[in-house]
């Protein structure tokens, strides 16, 4: 089976958990509304393809780490839309979850997804049970206080910030929690692929300030321009469009760079260098190549 | 150590995990903030209670438990205070927490206290690493969707309401997650504490609509008369006051009969009927006598 097939078969599952019988049907929709049509999955496919590259020898485990990872994500996403933070109208080239459901249930649609992601780690590892409190360890600590993306978030409030820590909450945090839960998962030392995740998730958000700076706001479903209109720090306010763009391709390399050797380590590096094409916005390609 | 001091001690513990350094400051302040000082910390004393009846063999895993299920409840706390929720400008007899922070923090500190309790369980109980996915299981079912505490905000939003359905989630599940957690902790099968957890929830749930309709403002440190201001159902609208404080006293009853026989049921008996007497205001102790 595929990655996508994997990813959306179990989130399909976890969501089925969520939304059984005798519950509030408003909110059942809003969690569907959240979670599908998804994204790119990009985070949970970083997690299934280092649990497969170290042998994947638990699926059920890895699937739910990677499960996790992605509802915790959308979580993220539906709070950071809400009119006291971004205020954002279209997510995924859809309404975004307040604007098509209303405030009070978007803020619940993402405490509900946050509970779920660990419930399903909860859930769904019972044939290694081991495995759940280190892969709880890592997820919550890319995701929570004091260094995940609630953290990141978080920093948008203070009037000091550093650059680098932030990013490295808001974005970094969660591609790091990525491969070391699928380490987890496949019961390999998550400390090997530590910098992998972290080197990607600074690729990352490069990416996302390109993105937010240059593209097409068609070709990514959401509007641009927000960090200058928030006043928010971004990688080409600070390097140019050129220094962003080499910044991205080093740490891409990087990232490569850092596999450990394993039996898939060459074909997780094909698929990271395949995929991080896909992070440069089409109308920046011929600057990038 | 009494039990109010070792649930403030693990609270502590947890905060300040989630407060270590390089942090963003003012969330740091706003979990403090929604952490302490506490109410009367009645979910954690119960699952604490429990655990000490059926012998506390593992006592990490208790405070773990009781830890996470007392900042599971100040997170609902923070975020059903919003202004899109019960607009509340006080609660714990201080401003609310959006009202003293802002929105964004609240939102966000509501979202870090629900990923702290479940690292806290994760983190805490290296010592009983089985009774880790057992513990988050009928945790974030307490306080998931579809019959957790976030079932039953959302269940506001729906036209047609089961009291019923919507009492047993909104209030009800929280106390069967302590009772559960609790047994959990202690090694014993959590189903045998199930119906206490349910009673115990059932009579909070009609005193708090006691409070709302009858209490002293000042004695419960928020406003009085919320439910009838959201047309919301209340046990007195629904039973009158003598029926209301009736069916109080019929759930204590019943709850304290539940205790299954364990070393320390007769100290666990007399601690609920006490605990209860505290339930009912204080303006309406002589109509319960």
């Amino acid at each position: 089976m595929d990655l996508q097939k994997r990813i959306e078969r179990n989130l399909e599952r976890a969501v089925t958990y969520a939304t059984a019988g005798g519950n509030p049907s408003i909110m059942c929709e809003a969690l569907k509304y959240a979670v599908f049509p998804g994204g790119a999955r990009i985070r949970p496919r970083l997690c299934l393809a280092v649990a497969l590259a170290a042998g994947d020898n638990a699926p059920s485990a890895s699937d739910a780490a990677a499960t996790a990872i992605e509802l915790l994500h959308c979580a993220s996403l539906v709070h950071d839309d809400l009119p006291c933070f971004d205020n954002a109208d279209i997510r995924r080239g859809k309404p975004s979850l307040h604007t098509a459901f209303g405030e009070t249930t978007a803020v619940l649609a993402g405490d509900a997804l946050i509970v779920l992601a660990f419930e399903t780690i909860a859930r769904e590892c019972l044939a290694t049970p081991d495995r759940i409190g280190p892969l709880i360890g890592v997820i919550s600590r890319a995701v929570g206080m004091p260094h995940g993306i609630i953290a990141g978030q978080a920093w948008e409030a203070e009037d000091k910030i550093d650059l680098k820590v932030y990013h490295r909450a808001k974005t970094s945090s969660l591609f790091i929690g990525a491969t070391t839960a699928g380490a987890i998962a496949a019961g390999v030392d998550p400390q090997n692929w530590y910098r992998l995740g972290e080197a990607l998730g600074d690729a990352f958000q490069v990416a996302d300030d390109l993105r937010d700076c240059a593209a097409d706001p068609d070709e990514i479903g959401k509007p641009c321009g927000q960090d200058a209109a928030h006043d928010r720090p971004n990688a080409v306010r600070e390097l140019g469009l050129g220094g962003a763009i080499q910044r991205l391709q080093d740490l891409v390399g990087e990232a490569a760079a850092s596999i450990p050797d394993c039996h898939g380590s060459d074909m997780l590096k094909q698929l990271i260098l395949g995929e991080a094409k896909r992070l440069v916005p089409k109308n920046l390609a011929t600057v990038a190549a």
